[in-house]
Parts: C-alpha cells; sequence; structure tokens
C-alpha cells in the first residue's frame, strides 16, 4: 500500500494546539477556559498596519521579489539601524513568516544528518523544522532552577561534533522568557569561533525585554559577523501574527546568495502583508512602551500568581511573554488534559501546554508547563489562582 | 570557514528570473523589452477578492487554524463541487501557495532519495523543492515534435525503482502548456495501480484549457483515489499571485494526517489573503468566459507569429499560457541573453526563458526557449515579429 514516509510519520504534532479540541469540550459544558497555551497577541493591531494594508491599491496583486519588496526592506534597514544594528538592503531577505526563516537558515547551512546545537527546553517547530530538513538537534538541557539561563561552556561543547554546524538561539526564549546576557551571548562567540560553527539566533521578541534591561543581540557580535544569522518576524512585535512576515538577515554573504535561491523556490512572500510589515517596520519605537509597559505587569502578575502556589518552581523571565512552570505533580499532559476534561473552579478552569514537547531528550519536562501571558491582568490573576486550586485538587485525587 | 550547505550549492537559480538584470540594462538603454518570461498573468484581480482584502475587519490580526480558514475551505468544496470534484472540507489543508503545496506533498511521502517521477521539461521550482526534501527526480523526456505528450507506458515504466514513490504531473502543463487528455491520465492511473504509486497533479491552471476541451483531472480517477494528491493554487486562476493562497487534497486519510503536521510547523497561510481566496473560490464559473476566450486568442496570436519564423516547431498547445519553443539556432541561452545585450528591432526587444533549466538531463532544451503570453494580442504580434528578426540576425551573425 501506498504509504506515508518515515519522517512525516516522525514529525510531531504540536503540542501547543493539540488539547484544543478537550478544550472546546469544556466549553460547551459552559465551563469558562482561560487560554494559557498559545502565543497569540490580545494587544490589538496598530492602526497604520491595517490602514497601508486597507489602503493597498492594485490592478493585479502580482508577485514581490523573491528576496521581498524593496520598500520594505528598506524599511526592514531603517528599523534595525534604531537599534544599532547595521544591515545593509542586500543582506536582507523577506520571508513568509519567522517559521520560512528558519527554514531557509537551516537549509543554507545544513545537509541532511548534520547537526544544530540547541537548548532544551525549545520552541516546538524547531524540532518540526528540524524533521523536514534532516537536521539533528543535539539539545543541551537548561533547568528551571536557574532561569533556564545558559550552563557552562565545557556541557555545550560536550554536544559539539564534526557534523555541528551552528547554535541556535531564541532570545528572548520561547518557551522559557528567558533574556540571554551579553555574557552568554559572548561565550556562544566564543564557542562559534573555536569551533567553526554558525551562531543562529530567533530574536522576534526583540521589544519584550523587561525591567530596565537592553536586548543583547548577536548582531552586535561583531567579531564574529560572518558567523551570524538572525530569524526575525513582525508578528509578536506589531500583533500580525496572521501577517506571516519575517526575515533572514546576515552579513555572510554566500549564505545570502543560497537564501534567495530557497526563496525563488516559493516564489515570493504575500505582498499585500509585506505592505503592513513596512507600515509596522516605519513606527516609531515609542509604539513599544505602553506594550512593553502592559506586558510586564501581566509577568508581574503571573510570576505572583505562582509565588503563591506551594511547590512551584519559576524564576522570573526577563523578557517574551511566556514562562515554563515546574509543578509540583506527577505528570503535567495527565494533570493539562485532567483541567478540562475532569476538574473546574467556580465554572472556570485553564489550558495550559504541557512542557514535555519542548524537550528533545524524553523524560524531561514531564511535570512542567508552559504558561504565556497574553491575557489581562485580572484574567490572570484569576487563572492562577484556578491553577492552585487544580493542584491541590489534583494531588489529592492522586 | 562556516560554508554552506551541499544542497544550496547544488539549489538552481531561477531561470525565469536570472535574464531581468539584463533587461534592466536594455530598458535603461531606451530599447522597449516584451516580458515573455514570467507568469504573471495581466488581468486585474476580479474586484469581489481586492474588496474582501479591504474590508476585513478585524481588532488582531491573528494566526488562522493550520488547516486554513473553516470558511475558506468551505468554499474550496463548493467550488470542487461545481466542476464536479467531491472533497470533504477535512480533505484539504489550505497552503502558503501551490509551491508549498508540493513541499507538503513531497515531504508526504517521500524520505531522502526517495524518487519521483517527472516529465521534462518540467516546471523549475519541482527541482528547487525536490533539492529541498532531498528527493531525486527520474524525468522522462517529452518531445516538441508531438506537444510535449506523455511517451508510450513502457518509457514509464522504464524509470520506476524500488525507491520510487509517486509521478508527478502539471496539468495543464508549465512550461509546455500541454493539456493531457483522459487516455494519458488513465495510462498513468494503471501505472500507479499496477505499481503502487502516488499520482501527485499539480491543477493551477484547470480553467485554462482551450478550442472547447473540458480538463481532465487526476480528481476523477476513482479506482485510485487513494492514491492521488491535487496540488493547487488560486494565484493564476484569479490573477492573485501575490496573495500565495494554495491547497493540497487527497482522498488518502493518512497523507491529510500527516500534511496537518507539517502545516503546524509553519503555523498558518496569510489571514487575510485567505479572506480573498474565498471570495475567489465564491465567484460563478461565468467569471472565465471571458478570460479563457482572452487567452486563447493570446495563444493563436503567439502560434501565427511563431509558424511565420521558419524552422520553428512549436505544436498548438491546448492549455495553461506558456509554450515551449525550439528554434533554428545553436544555444537559447547565449541567443537569450544577446537579445537584451546586442540587439533590437525598431528599439525593441524581448525577453525569454532559456528551456535548459526546465529541463533535468544536461544538454537536453538547449535551442528551446519557453514562452508566457500573459500580453495583449498586439504586443504579442509585435513580440513574435522581433522574435523573427532576432533569429535571423543572430544566424548572419554566427
Amino acid at each position: 500500500m501506498t504509504k506515508v514516509s518515515n519522517r512525516a510519520q516522525v514529525m510531531q504534532a504540536s503540542p501547543i494546539r493539540k488539547l484544543i479540541p478537550f478544550a472546546n469540550q469544556a466549553k460547551a459544558k459552559g465551563i469558562n477556559v482561560y487560554p494559557l497555551n498559545i502565543g497569540q497577541p490580545d494587544i490589538p493591531t496598530p492602526a497604520p498596519i491595517l490602514d497601508a494594508m486597507k489602503n493597498y491599491d492594485t490592478k493585479v496583486l502580482a508577485y514581490s521579489p523573491s528576496q521581498g519588496e524593496d520598500c520594505l526592506i528598506k524599511a526592514f534597514v531603517n528599523y534595525y539601524a534604531r537599534i544599532n544594528i547595521n544591515l545593509k538592503p542586500e543582506e536582507i531577505n523577506v520571508t513568509t513568516s519567522g517559521s520560512e526563516a528558519l527554514f531557509f537558515a537551516m537549509m543554507a547551512i545544513c545537509d541532511v544528518d548534520d547537526e544544530l546545537v540547541v537548548f532544551e527546553p525549545f520552541y516546538t517547530n524547531y524540532g518540526g523544522i528540524a524533521t523536514e530538513t534532516g537536521v539533528k538537534l543535539k539539545a543541551v538541557r537548561t533547568y528551571p532552577e536557574n532561569g533556564f539561563h545558559l550552563p557552562a561552556k565545557d556541557a555545550i561543547e560536550a554536544v559539539i561534533t564534526p557534523k555541528t554546524k551552528a547554535i541556535l538561539i531564541c532570545n528572548p526564549n520561547n518557551p522559557t522568557g528567558t533574556a540571554y546576557t551579553p555574557e552568554e551571548l559572548n561565550m556562544l562567540a566564543e564557542i562559534a569561533e573555536k569551533h567553526d560553527l554558525f551562531l543562529i539566533s530567533d530574536e522576534v521578541y526583540r521589544e519584550f525585554v523587561y525591567d530596565g534591561q537592553k536586548h543583547a543581540s548577536i548582531m552586535e557580535l561583531d567579531r564574529i559577523a560572518n558567523k551570524v544569522i538572525l530569524v526575525d518576524s513582525v508578528s509578536k512585535r506589531y500583533s500580525v501574527c496572521g501577517a506571516r512576515i519575517g526575515l533572514i538577515a546576515s552579513h555572510n554573504k554566500e549564505v545570502m546568495e543560497v537564501v534567495l535561491k530557497f526563496a525563488q523556490a516559493r516564489l515570493s512572500s504575500p505582498t499585500i502583508e509585506q505592505v503592513g510589515a513596512q507600515a509596522g517596520a516605519e513606527m516609531d519605537a515609542s509604539y513599544f512602551e505602553p506594550i512593553l509597559k502592559e506586558y510586564q505587569q501581566r509577568r508581574d502578575a503571573i510570576m505572583a500568581g505562582l509565588r503563591k502556589i506551594p511547590g512551584v518552581i519559576c524564576e522570573v523571565p526577563g523578557g517574551a511573554f511566556y514562562c515554563i512552570a515546574k509543578l509540583p505533580i506527577d505528570n503535567a499532559e495527565n494533570f493539562a488534559k485532567w483541567l478540562l476534561t475532569d476538574f473546574n473552579y467556580k465554572g472556570e478552569s485553564v489550558l495550559v501546554a504541557p512542557a514535555q514537547g519542548f524537550y528533545a531528550t524524553p523524560g524531561l519536562g514531564v511535570n512542567e508547563i508552559r504558561l504565556s501571558y497574553v491575557l489581562e491582568v485580572p484574567k490572570l490573576v484569576k487563572a492562577m489562582e484556578i491553577l492552585g486550586e487544580a493542584i491541590k485538587e489534583y494531588n489529592k485525587k492522586a
């Protein structure tokens, strides 16, 4: 019988989306479910972006250049210049979302069975894209106890083999919220230099760094400029996840030349959405101030709530809008499902993402969950109260 | 030194786009260049599509479901029902362009080094996507002398090995314009049945079949329904190439289950463009009547022009808006470049795509070009006159 491929079978279904049917069943029973599972911001998309798309006037909605619309690339160059990252237009290729940028990055530098160093827990789609490209992820473990910051240099070097092509980070991190320090990036630069590796950084949450800290970008690592590949997206930055516009950037000319060939194989990114992304990239940095404040309040609310639950381990994350919480329960998969099928507190419950899907190593993250804080503060306060009650009741049953 | 991958190096740059810099130089010298290289229709995008996108009202431009927006899938189900193809919603996954649909199809059924049978010349991006997915294309040659129709069964069966997973066709064909007959499809069905292969059909030009003929779809091959995978796109159908909305469809449940996992790894297709695609899919079939007439007139104009040039071989193509013409010249790559750098006829020239890039076998198509007829009839008449003069002058020089 005609069969699907092995790689199709080993592809992981989304751990973020797979509980949604149970959430829908709970809602059908009249239970109010707070969604803490997915990174879909509730922040309104800025009017200039929506207006630019509405006002885009064309007779023929045509292909755009494979590299991206010239005016969008120019807007990105200026956006980066404002945050002291100097990129030339030819060092940027627009992509259909950050996912495609990552796909191009992996294809550009890895052949099948080449290896990438990642830090687990990591964004689950890194695993999916690695499966698609035949790349092996070598996961180095990070721990909730120290806020998922990078391990010592020797722990990272221990997984490097002749097949290793790059180290891949997400900074600030999805799913942990960790914002890496300049010292951590410097350590990675030293490793990249010593072992002749690329360093890929997914910086789609760049603007969301809290407590007055400044985001540390790999684009500042001038001495390894030629080894650095930036993956970016406007999705979270401007609350335009549905636009699917991202980019890949590098000072490495050879990398950008092959990226363009991959871009040509899919012809172009969506045209109107590039017009919207351009309006976003042209917005003043002051746009982020109230949003940053709002997210920081949310983070503080969720952390305050978690601290009230006995036995939970969750260091204060420095960025993005996620955290991984280690819970005093036996199994987060069962718990997360039970929350939707067998539990409610005053008619309400929560939808969370079990963290196991964010780990490559089997058995890790078994009692951890990822929480997104893309709801208003009062809802997050309620959700954490519900989570606390749930843990109590779940453990009573067990 | 950190290097790009081998697969990145073997990726082919677009043979359709690579002469564009020379065309721009010719234009800078004041030469009027007729673009016959690219499949970007000049037909206006229908107002209902543009209006639907303009009127799309949202506070947050959010992710859509990985399978695609429910209402778009429903519109596609109805579109297919109108042309007697019965698909259920769960048998369709919206994709970000036909390219992504092909990528998903190859990933779903092929592992690295598995083989696909294709007919050369073929759409160049099949080669690019095969390189990305590590799939080997086994090309069976077709010939200008019989309008690039399929060869006899034994010529196809001769390239099938235990590694072969599918036969991939484009119908009507890009780059040849060939519309396959029901008999040809039946032959492919017999082969698929006998050798237990999938049959993938790219039918993005479905509506563009001329001379009153009806398009023959693989979705009509009921006896191998479980082996059939449809690749589709709204780009050419409604002149919305910049929307990047396509789909993959199959009655094979296992295939559609794994396709959803690949779709989840890139989260979703662009939201607003799906709204536009829905408006397109909901349009009445009468929309195509004047467009079909226009394209047929163009095809007739380009064929009449080619017939006047001594030594050109080009059978009348039955569909799409392309043809491959075999020219009485030594080398189409040199000729196409020369047309832009060293030639003009009364201040005008033409931009064509050398056909070599559409062949997998080195040395084939060396004196062939692909022509797109996405210009009005008077321009095509002029362009063919110029092509005739150019061939005369080019051969005088040689």
